[in-house]
């Protein structure tokens, strides 16, 4: 096998592109900036020079057949038109795969980061051989992107895989976007800072209680946690509890085999899995082998992978 | 078009089956006793006459082609086998397909309940037209079957569905599956029963006082509602609003067009309905033109012509 695969993440920050084997092995990888105000035209053309670069890279022997673009977005990948960008405010409906496909000579397919995550995870991650899963990606806010019967699953609109806004306590606490006990506003960034402080009274001692709550992260109550503070495993742990709730209901609902664990959230998994996957054991009615919860395993080249297994499944 | 196609709906009390048109329209309709302490030979012995005289009304210009069977269980379509039916607790892991095919000379295919009546009412029934919905099933309890991207979804072990045990409340009433908060516990004939009696208090005038709540059932908190009672049309509305919260959870994860409601409960859909469709608007994430809850529309004849519709899935 010759071909080769384009797989480009679209960020807020950075535009990550990569020329990936059909084994998911990254041969070259190469970052810029992103640039947003410089608009549409101007960042399409910078992706393409860097993908001259990247052929010249690869060399004459091996070809670049296809490419796969992952954006935080509404995306109507079907017509491949992305309605509405996250990190780049002025994008709208740009028809970004004709653009591109234009620029790179290329075949080219698109769809949000959420979904292609969760492909890369399907086809050469954590959740190879499972083809009902879910990849939830834990961060500010509380992000899906379902693979069923092998396919990503997008909804009537390409509006499926809220996972972050089910309900698990429709008397639960307030989430950003203004419905009560949606499984985000336990488990998102803002949802383990509220536990924190709901729980902070109870703990004086705690190595949490020298930090400054407006800017403490995740990651810091994480490190707490793994040096053996009380507070900061107690705090993942019912953030663990919360995401089981949710995941029960979509275990139940769509009988998936597994859940892959992302963001950076997901770096607290060891304490965050144990106690979500007890909940869920408890709360599914299928039988608890059929299903189990897993960190994600491509890490930062999640997007670059995943966008380029979008690539291959248009093979 | 001359082909016919046979529809078996096997439930505890009767068989119901029917010749359908590829329009969905039943030419023929006959019903057997269940007869379940017969065994599995006999009752598909007495099937196989009952469709040789559905042969003969036919006549010989028009022949049925296929036939499909919905049976309450737990159902293996892929490989024939009903691994376990509510009704009939000796049949187990019965190769009922097989056997069928056998005794009809036709092909046959085979799902649960809850998919069939999901198949019928989106091919011909309320849901047609929108390939990504789900038809809720409400009685003692709370049942479900998803179609999405317009086929039945099983999911990995055939267990999807499951709408009755997705939490909306960690800390709500117990269910009757020993789980807190599943959307049975509110919206399940008991969860009914339930809040009247938590509420009963509060209406010392309601005409609901005057029953025996030993045998009290939905239907007739229904008629009464009808009647003008204000206790059972807010045991309706407060049930319509627990469903409408689970219906958010659905509509978020999986962006469906239509949510199907039929069974005995359902009947009451014009005091459920309203209350269900309002907290769904404020629930969901997409526009509220992109969802709908609607009433089925094929009653009586949902098991046959559901079964019918699965077995032109086979064409």
């Amino acid at each position: 096998m010759n071909e080769l695969f384009l797989g480009i993440d679209i960020g807020g920050t950075t535009v990550n592109m990569g020329v990936v084997t059909p084994e998911g092995r990254v041969l070259v990888e190469k970052k810029n900036p992103s640039v947003v105000h410089q608009g549409v035209e101007f960042v399409l053309a910078r992706i393409a020079e860097t993908v001259e670069k990247c052929r010249d890279i690869v060399g004459s022997d091996r070809s670049i057949v296809a490419a796969g673009v992952g954006v935080a977005g509404l995306v109507d990948g079907k017509n491949g038109l992305l309605h509405q960008a996250t990190n780049f405010p002025g994008w709208l409906d740009v028809p970004l795969t004709a653009k591109l496909a234009d620029l790179l000579k290329l075949p080219v397919t698109m769809d949000n980061d959420a979904n292609v995550a969760a492909l890369g995870e399907y086809t050469f991650g954590a959740g190879r051989g499972f083809p009902h899963m879910m990849m939830v990606t834990l961060g500010t806010g509380v992000g899906a992107g379902l693979i069923l019967g092998g396919q990503i699953y997008r909804g009537a609109h390409g509006a499926a895989g809220e996972f972050g806004h089910i309900t698990i306590d429709v008397n639960g606490p307030r989430c950003a976007c203004g419905r009560a006990g949606c499984v985000e506003a336990y488990v998102g960034s803002n949802g383990i800072l509220r536990r924190l402080r709901e729980l902070l009274s109870q703990f004086p001692d705690s190595s949490l209680a020298r930090y400054d709550f407006g800017t403490l992260t995740p990651k810091e109550i994480h490190q707490e946690a793994r040096a053996g503070d009380e507070l900061a495993q107690l705090v993942f742990h019912d953030a663990g509890e919360s995401l089981g709730y949710g995941l029960g209901t979509v275990v139940n609902l769509l009988d998936i085999q597994r859940i892959v664990l992302g963001g950076g959230v997901a770096a607290a998994g060891d304490f965050l899995i144990k106690s979500a996957q007890k909940i869920l054991d408890r709360v599914a009615l299928s039988e608890s082998d059929n299903f189990k919860i897993v960190q994600a395993e491509l890490g930062e080249l999640a997007g670059i992978v995943g966008a380029a297994s979008l690539a291959m499944s248009l093979k």
